[in-house]
């Protein structure tokens, strides 16, 4: 979907295609519209290209069925990039290889649904890069960054907002939810902040002190 | 699905409907089959009715369009718990109840899928019970539980197996995998054991020192 010949200033956002469930063509369609920057995981350049798309970038480490050749040809000029360790994921190849190519903010797709370790593994493993680029995970019912800083934004009264702490975060302050937090703690298995909310049409503020949260914006 | 007029000796797991993405209806109907004690989690109800199936028991705080009258009616004698907790899920308190009411195991379905927040929360929430009951849930794509005391399982040669550790997990000792553990430590966001598999046909035996590790098997 990006043009080759444009030489961009990387200013918008990345756009990372996993390996897990396809979201909704139109949701794809709309982070496509601006034409950024697509990274490609693995076999999953074979769903991209059946849905006529076109990736600037194939990455992984290509140890299943994957043709190289021939995606070459179909996509070409795509760049393809061999990435055989053992010890990261496809997800975090991709995303360390954008921060190398110096891009400040990453939209990531398809990194959900389907098998639940590798979801899993993918919502957290997402925080180790939270310093590094701006990191925003989206699927159908879900939109989910990590907490860098101090977080603000504004949303309509009632506007679900969930808290999940990745281990233990403390010192979590917020302003705005319906159930506030005031210097307190989560701990994943314990006590996690989902299903909180925005408790009137304004902003909603959150820091913490340490440790490692997800925002997740969700809807059914 | 279940026979109100058996006295249940409570030996076979319960069967716990939550309200996540429906699972292949074979998969459930496997899990229906010897009769189990059927828990639905509140607006599940009425996808569980739209199948034809009957619910033992129907348990929520009902603050979204549940005309209870009317189920209690069409699923005749089911039993209607009302559980306002707010600080609770309906996940916990379904697991909370079947503890009550002397269960050894529980098989869990529907709990995952859809948003985020709700299958992080109910993937991770269920380690806090694993002294009390024997939990096993279970999608298309997963079949996943708490590591307890001593873990065998016999598995052919290749089967993926993950550990996914809920926080920090300690002294983790392994036989049998591919990508074996020596008295080490996972840490969910920093290192997880996702994607390990069983490195020959025979049995893989798990232990831990300290923490909360879930085991995931899951296929594409």
């Amino acid at each position: 979907m990006s043009s080759h010949h444009i030489v961009r200033e990387k200013q918008e956002p990345a756009l990372l295609i996993a390996n897990g469930e396809a979201c909704q063509p139109d949701l794809l369609g709309q982070l496509l519209e601006w034409s950024p920057y697509v990274v490609v995981l693995d076999h999953a350049i074979h769903r991209v290209m059946d849905m006529g798309l076109k990736a600037d970038v194939l990455l992984g480490d290509f140890d299943r069925n994957v043709d190289v050749d021939a995606i070459r040809a179909a996509q070409y000029p795509i760049e393809v990039v061999h990435t055989p360790d053992q010890n990261k994921t496809d997800l975090d190849k991709g995303i360390e290889f954008l921060i190398e190519r110096g891009f400040p903010a990453v939209n990531i797709v398809w990194a959900t649904g389907r098998r639940m370790d590798h979801t899993i593994t993918n919502l957290t493993n997402i925080v180790r890069y939270r310093h590094q680029i701006k990191i925003t995970l989206i699927d159908d019912y879900s939109v989910i960054y990590p907490l860098v800083g101090r977080y603000e934004k504004w949303f309509a009264k009632g506007t679900p907002l969930s808290l999940i702490p990745v281990g233990t975060v403390d010192g979590i302050r917020t302003e705005g939810l319906l159930y506030p937090l005031d210097n307190e703690s989560l701990t994943l298995g314990v006590r996690s902040g989902s299903s909180n909310e925005a408790a009137a049409d304004g902003f909603v503020r959150i820091t913490a002190e340490a440790g490692a949260l997800l925002i997740m914006e969700c809807h059914d």
